[in-house]
């Protein structure tokens, strides 16, 4: 039983669902980011992944990374396991430009979200959801 | 041949040298930071690296951030490769406490750096060393 911590359910819709991670866009159009949250019980760090799951979320987090890359030419891929305000484990895998608000540093906390309109979420879902079908393997 | 960015060289001491990364203690003394470099040259992201190389680099991830919990007891340990600053890829490992001058948001730009005495480098790098020794297979 895998249960979605509460908090990245509210911020996020679902794009995919990989062997390891739910693949999930981040509600925020401020930047292209999406969110990775390995679909196991009670893991707070990279490191508490099984062994046999370590390799496969490095996969999967290169393959987000590469659909970024290829759907939007960004500056940077920023990718990042915090979890210090959400516990559960989960990976933000952004892309970057020079001409985002908080470039060149990390997104986190340096300006109010920005909500898509519902033209613009679902356009940039059903994109995202085709760049993903196309680098997972 | 493999040269490390000069910045990254001159705001750490290496520590170890695993199968694919250096790794290095970054001289600030607010935070138990390990920095890994993947010693391949050319790289800019996770996905960058080589089909052969993410799960090493997951698994030296995994080990360091081990031997930061073991040695630290930290509330969570972050891991990040931004790069937005220093192109060249390198991942962060730090341990992050509730008590800490950044908690709960990021390290990045928060607080200045502040210096370890030549003694607490000294003993810091050692027991890292130790404790690096002890997690890596």
């Amino acid at each position: 039983m895998f249960t979605l911590h509460p908090t990245i359910a509210q911020d996020t819709i679902e794009i995919a669902r990989w062997s390891v991670c739910r693949v999930l866009l981040m509600k925020d159009a401020n930047y292209p980011w999406l969110i990775l949250v390995p679909a196991r019980e009670g893991l707070g760090g990279l490191h508490e992944l099984s062994e046999d799951d370590q390799p496969l979320v490095m996969h999967e987090i290169c393959c987000a990374s590469r659909a970024l890359n290829g759907l939007y030419i960004p500056e940077r891929i920023n990718v990042a396991a915090l979890g210090n305000m959400v516990p559960q484990l989960h990976i933000h895998v952004i892309a970057r430009f020079k001409e985002d608000p908080a470039w060149p540093g990390p997104v986190w906390g340096v300006v109010p979200r920005l909500d898509y309109t519902a033209e613009v979420l679902s356009d940039t879902s059903t994109k995202l959801e085709a760049a993903l079908k196309g680098v997972i393997s």
